[in-house]
C-alpha cells in the first residue's frame, strides 16, 4: 500500500526548464491548476473555458501590474503528464519573472513541487510504473547515444511488459496452488506438478537473463571503466591523453610522473569509456608511491577492461591477474622508437604519433557488444533493480527446491509470493515511502 | 531599406530553453517548419492537418529509432512569435536529445538559427518594432522588479507608441512644408509659421523629457553606482560587506588594506546598486597605493552616489569635490566606539555592529524616485536610444534655429527629415544590416 508524506491534491508549481535560456517553462498540476492559472493570466478567453491541449497566448498579471507576456499550454485530466489538470506557462527565460510566477502561482494557492514530484504523481496516478518512471531521470541525464538508448527502451516499458508477463505466469500458479489448500481435505492437485516445474524453469531462465543483462546495461548507461596499467614510463599518461584527445594527465619523460590515478572520459561509437591512468606497477619503498600503487590495485579491481601497456623497448608483460569477467588487452607502446616489431598477442601503437590509437579504441569498443542487441532486447541498467531481480531469483531457486523436495502447495505459494514480492519492487506494484522518497529525490525540480 | 544578409526564409531551428531541466525545448520557425517537423514528428495526426494552437503528444522518430516522447505546440502563419510557422518540440530535458532532435531537423531541411534570429525575424516580418525587440533581450536579462518593469514598459510598446505620435506630427509637417514647394510659384503659406513653431516647441519638450529619463531608466536597467570613499581606516570595506550582506571586501585594522578597488552588488528595494570599495584617499608616495586612488578618483567620476565616510574618532570630512548630477552622502562610521555622538550633515552608523545599516539603505534607496513613476510613463533605458534621441533633439533645434531665422520651406523640411531619421533609427522604420546584426548579435541562441 502506498501511503504518501506528500499531499497529492494540493496543485504543485515549479520551473520545468533551466535558468537562463530564451524561454522557461512554469509547470503548474494539481486539481486547482486551471483556477490557479486564471487568477494570474488574461488572455482571449479564461483557461476554464478552453479544451485540453490548447495554447493560449495573454499576460501573466499581478493585480494590476503586467509580469509578463506569455504562452500557457493546458493539458486537462488525465490527460497529461501527471494524470491531473496541468498547466504550462511559457515565459521570457528571466529567473526575476520565473520567481514571479512561482511567487503568484504560490499566492493563489499552489505549493512548490518538491524533487521529482510531478513524477512521483505520475507513478501514483498509474500513468507509468516505478521502472520507467526512473527512466525519465536516466533518459535526461543521457549523454551518448546507447545511455539515451537502454534508458528510451526503459521508459517505453518492453522491460514493464517482460516483468508483467513474467509475474502473470507466477500469479497463476500461485491462484492455483491456493486453490488446492481450499480443497485440501480432498487431497486434490490442480496444479500439475511437471508443468510447474517447467513454468518455474522457464520463469528462472528470463530471470538469470535478464540479471545477465545488467552487465552491458550497466556499461551502456554508466560507461566502461577501463584502467590503463604498466610499469613506469611506457607511456600511459600519453595514451590516455591521445585516447580522449586532450591534455589530461601530465606527463613527461621522468618515470613515475603520475602518482595518484587521472581519470578521464571519451566516447567511442555512442558508448562511454572511463579511462584510468595508474601510477606505474612496481616495487618501491616510497610511501607517497605506494598509496598510488594502492589506487592502481583499486581502479583494477573495478575496471571493465584492463589495459597492460608495456615498451617497445623492453616489451616484457609482468604478472597482472585479470579478474574473472574482466577484458585483458596488451598493449606494446613507443612503435616509434623502432624501425619494425610484430607481437602476437599485443596490440601495437605509438601514443606519441597516433598509430594505432584509432585500431585500440575500435579494439576497446568491439568488447561492448551491441551489435547483436534487437531493439526488443530488455537490458537491466538500475542496480536496485538487479538487486531485486537477485533476490527474486534466489526465491525461485526456494520454490525449485520446493518442488524436487515435494513440499506441500502452502509452502511453495509462500515461496512463489517472495518471488512476485520482489519483482513488483521493480515496477511499484510494492513500495513503500521509503523507496520513493529514495527513487524521486533523486530526481530535479520540476519533473 | 532593409536587406538583410541571412535568407529570411529557411526555417531555423534552436533550443529555446537552456540545458539541463527537466524538460528543454527545441523551437523550429518557417516555411516549411510544419513539413519539416511531421518528417521526424508521429503523432494522432499529421501537424500539417491540425490547427495552429494546439497541442500534440507523440514521438519524435529518426526512421525506426524513437528519439524521445514529446508534446509539439503549433503555431500557424501569422499567429506565432516570428510571424511564421512555428513549431515548438518539448523534450525530455537531455543534451543527447537536443542534439538530435536539431540533426534530425537540419537532415529534413532546417539550418541551425544564430543568436537573435527569431527576435529578427519577428522584427522583418512587423511583428514588432526595434525598440519592443531590443526590450525582449533586456526582459531576459533583467533580474530586479525595476530592470523588469523598465524592459517590461519598452517590450509592451509604450515608448514606442510614445515616439510614432511624435513622428507623426512632425511627419505633418513635413508633407505642409513639401507641398507648399510645388506650390512655390504662388508664394503660399500651408504651414502656419507661428503653429509649425508651437508643434517643434512642444516635440522638442517631450525629446528632452525622454533624453532626461535615460538617468533614471539607465539606473533602474543597470544600477546605481555607488563609490565609497574616505581616509584610509575609517572601515569602508567592512561598510560595503555590512551592505551587500556578505564578506566581499577583505577587512582588517591595518590602514590601508584594501589597494584595488572592490565591487558587490545588492538589490534594495527592487533596484540594484553596485557599491565600489576603494582605496583610502591620502597623499602617498607609495606607487601600488597611488595607482589604488587614481582607480579611486575613476570610480568617484563614474558613480552615481559619492558615499563619503569617515570615523566617529575623526569625524572631519576631507574635500571631496562631487560632480554634476551626483548624489552626495556623508556618513559617520564606528558610533560602536563612543556613547553619544550628534551630527547635523551626516548619517551616523556602525558597519560593525549594524546600527544605522537599513536607514543608509532606504537612504540610498530615495535618490532613485520610482514612487512617482506611472504605470504610463516611458523610461528611455538604452545607450542607442539614448544617442539617437540626442541626434534628433540636435537637429530640431537647427529647425527652430531655420524658424526663427524665417528659412525657406525646403530647408526646414531638409531639417525636419533629419529628425525623423534619427526616430526613425531607434523603432526601426530606418535602419541597417549594420545596426540589426550589432543589435541581435547579443542575443541569445533561440530567441
Amino acid at each position: 500500500m502506498i501511503h504518501s508524506i506528500l499531499d497529492s491534491t494540493t496543485t504543485i508549481v515549479a520551473p520545468a526548464t533551466a535558468e537562463g535560456g530564451a524561454v522557461m517553462v512554469i509547470r503548474l498540476s494539481g486539481e486547482d491548476a486551471i483556477s490557479i492559472a486564471d487568477a494570474m493570466f488574461r488572455g482571449r478567453t479564461p483557461l476554464a473555458d478552453a479544451e485540453g491541449y490548447t495554447l493560449h497566448y495573454g499576460r501573466i498579471v499581478d493585480g494590476e501590474r503586467v509580469v509578463d507576456d506569455v504562452v500557457v499550454a493546458l493539458f486537462r485530466a488525465p490527460h497529461s503528464y501527471t494524470g491531473d489538470d496541468t498547466v504550462e506557462i511559457t515565459i521570457h527565460g528571466s529567473k526575476y519573472i520565473s520567481q514571479e510566477v512561482i511567487r503568484l502561482a504560490v499566492k493563489h494557492g499552489a505549493r512548490v513541487a518538491t524533487a521529482g514530484e510531478f513524477t512521483r504523481r505520475s507513478f501514483l496516478a498509474g500513468k507509468m510504473d516505478l521502472s520507467r518512471a526512473e527512466a525519465v531521470a536516466d533518459i535526461i541525464s543521457s549523454d551518448t547515444e546507447w545511455s539515451h538508448d537502454v534508458a528510451s527502451r526503459q521508459m517505453r516499458g518492453g522491460y514493464s511488459c517482460r516483468l508483467a508477463s513474467l509475474r502473470e505466469q507466477l500469479l497463476r500458479l500461485c491462484s492455483l496452488l491456493e486453490l488446492e489448500l481450499d480443497f485440501s481435505e480432498e487431497d486434490v492437485e490442480f496444479a500439475d506438478r511437471k508443468e510447474l516445474e517447467q513454468i518455474v524453469e522457464d520463469v528462472a531462465t528470463q530471470l538469470r537473463s535478464l540479471v545477465e543483462s545488467f552487465r552491458l546495461g550497466n556499461v551502456l548507461k554508466n560507461g566502461v571503466m577501463v584502467a590503463i596499467v604498466g610499469e613506469p614510463n611506457v607511456g600511459k599518461s600519453t595514451l590516455l591523453n591521445a585516447l580522449v584527445e586532450e591534455d589530461r594527465a601530465m606527463v613527461s619523460d621522468v618515470a613515475g610522473t603520475t602518482r595518484d590515478t587521472v581519470e578521464a572520459t571519451t566516447v567511442i561509437d555512442g558508448v562511454r569509456f572511463r579511462f584510468v591512468d595508474t601510477a606505474g606497477l612496481h616495487s618501491t619503498d616510497d610511501r607517497l608511491e605506494q598509496m598510488g600503487i594502492e589506487r592502481t590495485q583499486r581502479a583494477m579491481d573495478e575496471a571493465h577492461i584492463v589495459l597492460h601497456i608495456a615498451s617497445v623497448e623492453r616489451p616484457v608483460f609482468s604478472a597482472v591477474m585479470p579478474k574473472s569477467g574482466q577484458h585483458y588487452v596488451r598493449v606494446i607502446n613507443k612503435i616509434d622508437k623502432v624501425s619494425t616489431c610484430e607481437s602476437a598477442d599485443a596490440h601495437l601503437m605509438s601514443a606519441k604519433d597516433g598509430r594505432g590509437v584509432e585500431e585500440l579504441k575500435a579494439l576497446l569498443r568491439s568488447t561492448v557488444d551491441t551489435a547483436t542487441l534487437n531493439r526488443s532486447d530488455v537490458l537491466v541498467t538500475n542496480m536496485r533493480h538487479y538487486e531485486a531481480l537477485h533476490r527474486a531469483l534466489e526465491a525461485l531457486g526456494d520454490v525449485e527446491r520446493a518442488l524436487r523436495h515435494g513440499l506441500s502447495g502452502d509452502l511453495l505459494s509462500e515461496d512463489l509470493r517472495r518471488v512476485l514480492h520482489h519483482l513488483g519492487e521493480i515496477t511499484g506494484e510494492v513500495t513503500s515511502d521509503d523507496i520513493l522518497h529514495n527513487i524521486f529525490s533523486k530526481f530535479c525540480i520540476g519533473k
